[in-house]
């Protein structure tokens, strides 16, 4: 899905709804800058989530392949570790371009109304 | 809400639902740029959505205070003109200097985790 459309230049379309919900797009947020990964609990309280709706959202990214969850023991306790997969650090990068330019679109936009008003009020 | 958050930094707390949703985000940036409105018609096209869908977001952005909705005729020809409140205004431009801290922190973490994943290849 290209961001660019000519016919509905305002359609959004490249924003891939996965990434674009802010629960998950801090979550994503949080795990890039980990290449090994965050356990649950951590990953829990950078994101501000609480459990429910941090199981909630990772099972979205892991359906859509965007991360990899592994479970394991760490002596006897049990422990949880979510890191980003290959093909969710490549889309989410693709993502972050494409809301780039929609920002970008978004500025230009609020730039020109700006002005519009003010030459409106100075000539009326 | 403050997006900065210490104890949740990867929160996202201020990127307000209202705007955040990516159809009314196609819709808030469309208005922006036309300081007197835009009918319906030009809306739906410019936004590439559909009837239902143009007008179930615009009730979601209206009962936010976002936007004003005019209807009356020209000649016999019924019109809807949607125009940005100046509340709407000031508040989408609030979130999208949030969405811009939002997408630096991003882009920090990409490019961090970048260089970790080299340096451990370097050294592994």
């Amino acid at each position: 899905m290209a961001e660019s459309n000519q016919e509905a230049p305002f359609a959004c379309e490249g924003l891939d709804r996965v990434f674009h919900e802010k629960a998950r797009l801090g979550i994503m947020i949080s795990l890039a800058g980990h290449a090994d990964g965050l356990v649950f609990s951590d990953l829990k309280s950078t994101c501000g989530l609480t459990h429910g709706n941090l199981n909630r959202h990772l099972q979205v990214l892991e359906e859509a392949g965007y991360i990899r969850i592994e479970k394991g023991y760490e002596g006897r306790r049990p422990y949880t570790q979510v890191r980003l997969s290959a093909k969710g650090r490549t889309r989410f990068s693709d993502y972050l371009a494409v809301l780039e330019q929609v920002l970008r679109k978004a500025r230009a936009r609020t730039r020109i109304n700006g002005s519009t008003r003010v030459a409106a009020r100075q000539s009326g």
